[in-house]
């Protein structure tokens, strides 16, 4: 199969920032790691602090051929209400991914403006957020 | 006259994606029409997925001689404050279009944070409301 | 074409009060332009201040033959869920129609219980609000 | 028993309009129906689309000699502070009834201003809410 | 001084129903002791159940030469924004009234939409509140 | 016909408790007069205070042959949605009822999880209630 | 008859502040107007900037004989439950005025935690609003 | 490892009703699916309509020794704080699934009292949503 | 006198779980003090997971002779309307306790729907919860 | 032990006023009976009806050794920020107390923004209020 | 320059209390810094617990010739009005500071009644809060 | 010390828009000003109108060396929770800044997102304001 690991805003900071939540790993050892285990599907990867780019990804992924776009929108989640609706103009299933359980957090990490247009939502589970999203889809 | 024709995010897909709602036309077979039925008036069109761009299209418009600027945001309509001061700092006026009824869709869709600084709002038409916002001024 | 300009409570008043928002003509000034401009359309006019009489104008707009009801319904706008029914019971399409930008004034007149049955809404450019709607069905 | 069965704005409509919600008979059939079921009693049938005029015909069943009024009051139900204050300042008792089941249609629809002051409530029996009003006072 | 008591919906019922809330003189005996009191003074008096009517009333205050409206609107209060609009288009001052003391009773009695267009209120003095509307025009 | 009158929490007490808002019968009494009134028709009655049976009894009413389900959930009506769900998970049709006008009552009895997914609703005719929506799938 | 006209916070700025929404007489001038009005009644004046002196001036108002308390709270009225606490363990009754109509103002001044205890409220007639308060118990 | 897979209110009914949301499977064969995949693991499995009895099973699932508790709490997700308090009494780790994406069905479902206690959540992928959630703890 | 200490959901859990909030003493050994402290009234104690067994042993707490009922419902005081019904329908006198000082916990916990038909609320004297909540009885 | 008890604003009315509330016993005689119940301690009594002076009791109360300070304030518990910035001051314990059932009057008495920063809340036992708040230290 | 640094209720307590939140030095040596860091201008201090005191600093200010007022209100802030009106009856212009960043601690401390009349607002810098907002005046 | 002072979307529009909110002098002119303020410091300036290079500025800030960041991040402010996470990921402190004061303005312009996480607020002093917060650093 041929996903596509989508992460946006700040996710480039994984591994440097707040490591009580988000662990001491680099975004490119996860990415790492996820391609180690899916060895036999191809696994692209994609970040941007870029809302539009985002969206653009999502829009593209289409016509790329992915058979699913594992997204962790990250602070967008709450208000992008661009990215929902990049993710209901395309048929590629998209899987809402956090690595924490934003729902232990802040208040505003409550509310997912996406939520509804994904086939479904994984959060809680460090990388294993963004392994079990791809898993879903061979199962 | 002179018309700035500005389409913001994910209307790159129209004609591409949920064509019960958006109808079968490309955006750009829509501005190929716009261009037809306004031959005596100059039309520029302008679309982009970034925020960011959208505000500077609007900042720049008044000094690029524009007599009005048609506002499609798409979703940023419901949450881009950053829009909404963009055409608070111009003196061109913004009409704010959207081919489809919003108020008949998701309730998000029924609050426009720009509304209030336009001089006047156009939705429901299709394509029809890009040329009606136009010939408001013609009128 | 067949239309009827159908204005709620309070639209006599046009041209007579706050002149600084409705301007200097009244409603039948308007209406007159409007029949003007339309010249080779059937184009009949109805003013009540009686919400039950723009029901009932309405409702008979279909068995009347009219091809489209531009609707101004004033204040009625913002609570009758009578007229928003009466909208519903008959396959004729209504236009929404302001005058001014409702969405810059008192925050009540944001809501509008009609916009959702209603094909579209236009607000903002005085007397060719109704001069928009109605022209929305010959494009 | 002397009943008066009272409808309000647009039930004039009745099997005219959205048959699917309301069923294929018209206003005058289902009152024939319910005059043929209560045939040992006085049956009234009014309708009006002016809400004052419903009103009035609250403010009158008491000299008039009714036992009960049953009401339909249409969309006047979910606004109509006017018919609520009609209600209690007469003592006979009034049933609120709706032909659908309100419940399960558009949320505006779950709020009514009335039923406070009404004896009971019934809704969602097409025709046979009216009766099962009128029969709630045999029983 | 030219005044219009202006009295809106089951205004019509006072003395007649609740009498705990609103005394047992009818509106007429009431209207006649305003009469005698302001002896010197035109006083007319106008009731009606229909909005629309209340609306025509206050339209028509200003070509009538009235110096001053008294309007106890009734449950009009709480909703009509047909009302409301008819009041800021005369210039003819309008005063609020109501016998009870609103905030004492439900909660939707709080909220009045026509407060902020008029010139004042007054409320809980029973008949006197109109006495006192009208007074304030002569200190 | 062969009905399930379904009563829930607290309603063992019928008769026993604030007899102002619920007569003096207690459940069996009432039980019994339904049961005497549709003589001809098959009437089963069950009551419980654990929501889960009331879930139980709704699931299984479909496989036990019911035409219908009358249910008084009690309490349980404004935030079950266990109770809901249940409801919604079978084809036999289940009418909301209520002795007493939930709507004249406390403000959290005026919203009901499960109206939504019943056929209808009755309430405030006291045992006749329970009559009127058996009587409902015989008119 | 025995008044006492209480004034709140910010009151002993009247006429110093703000004078287009005051009026440029002191506080000092409209008490003497007052009395001058009244001048075969016993007219009593005090003002405080401390909640808790109002609270004493409205308990004391009992045993000192008054018959009736004007209150002007000032922006007391919008928060204070202990004046409110303190009208309601008096049986004189007050009324609540106000110069400026509130209802016209910024938002916050629409609730009032006072009016619910009060006999009355009058609001909107500048000095006026104190001569027609004390004037009720005369009529 | 040891796991206990918990289902809710209603979640017996699975493959029996509603199966465009649900699908046609039974309970009985999702859970033998589950147990065939986790085959080298101890998977219990566990259903109850009874609020009270899913507490008791998950307090006690720390001296049975389960690694994990896999809850799909059915209609409980969206009020019962009695769960949620049961969740947090124990450190054995509960993960929340739904069958169903909860985000994109009725409102109410989308809150969740229970989330801000488990571990994570996993949503929308059907009855591989249980599989996910135990599969995270082996990753 | 004669009490019935009546505990809800999980507070079986007491000393076993969240020490920190709510001691080391199991439950059993809180009673056990309990009842040593009262030693010459009739101290029973009933635990339950069951809210419809809670609402079971309040209404029988007034045909066994019960006094007063201290009832500590856990998480059920949050949302059963329920038990709220069940304390209404008695007239044993019902005293709500809670250990913690909810007020200082999550805001949920901050509503209670039972407060308002018990006789007082004690919290946040641990066990002492308990004792002042009888004693209240004996002072 | 020292106890000091606090009363805020309009308890110096205690027994004067609404006596079906609070009884007919003076806010003196209540004290009286404190200290002879609690005869072995040290028992300081303090009302003032001024916000700041509560504050600068509850300030001084650490220095002057108090063990304990029972605080009943009186309508301030409501909406005072200064009292319950006071309370967090210091370390001495201060238990709030009510005589009344806040919770079963009017809903602006159900919050208190003082409780969370106290130890505990005592409410609906009159005079026994304060007793069982002073009781709770010597258990 | 003249100034007047005036701080609200609770103020008093600084360095006293909670120094995690406020420091170590108490009002008097931060005033004394405060003072020493303008030896050029004249800085007079006061504090008063009591809300009405402040509004009188206010009010006295203009005519004690203050160029500004920098106001510490303390938990006055969230909800005197009374303070705001005082502000606002003055033309010496007001600047509002806190010393903690309001916006990282409780909700409540979110919302400043008095921000909108204030020049300007200045919160987080400890005592340099104070130092800027004079500074602002020489800038 | 090392300062980066960073304006967000539109306010590149500084001195050219609306200058009677923002004054007359451009972005240009004030970093000039603010730049010779501190000339024994570096100060260095960036603008930019996408928020994803807010954020990528701020995630930089660490590694570039700064000792502070002064944000204006215009309409951002209100909505954009990704540049809240940019902040909350560096541990350069932020100071936020606004030259009006924005809780004189539009409603919506009184929330912040980003204030939580920022050190102090800074608001209503033109161009100063950059000014006081980098000095805030220095005291």
């Amino acid at each position: 199969m041929k996903f596509l690991f989508l992460n946006g805003v700040n996710l480039n900071m994984t591994g440097l920032r707040e490591k009580d939540v988000y662990g001491t790993q680099t975004l490119e050892q996860i990415n790492a790691e996820i391609k180690a285990y899916f060895k036999n599907d191809v696994c692209d990867f994609y970040q941007s602090n870029l809302e539009g780019e985002i969206c653009a990804a999502i829009q593209n992924s289409q016509k790329q051929g992915y058979d699913a776009v594992i997204l962790n929108a990250g602070a967008f989640t709450h208000y992008s209400y661009a990215i929902r609706d990049a993710i209901a103009s395309v048929s590629v299933p998209v899987v809402e991914v956090h690595m924490s359980n934003v729902h232990a957090r802040e208040e505003f990490r409550n509310k997912s403006v996406i939520s509804e247009v994904c086939k479904g939502v994984i959060c809680g589970f460090g990388k294993v957020s963004y392994i079990l999203a791809a898993e879903s889809f061979k199962l």
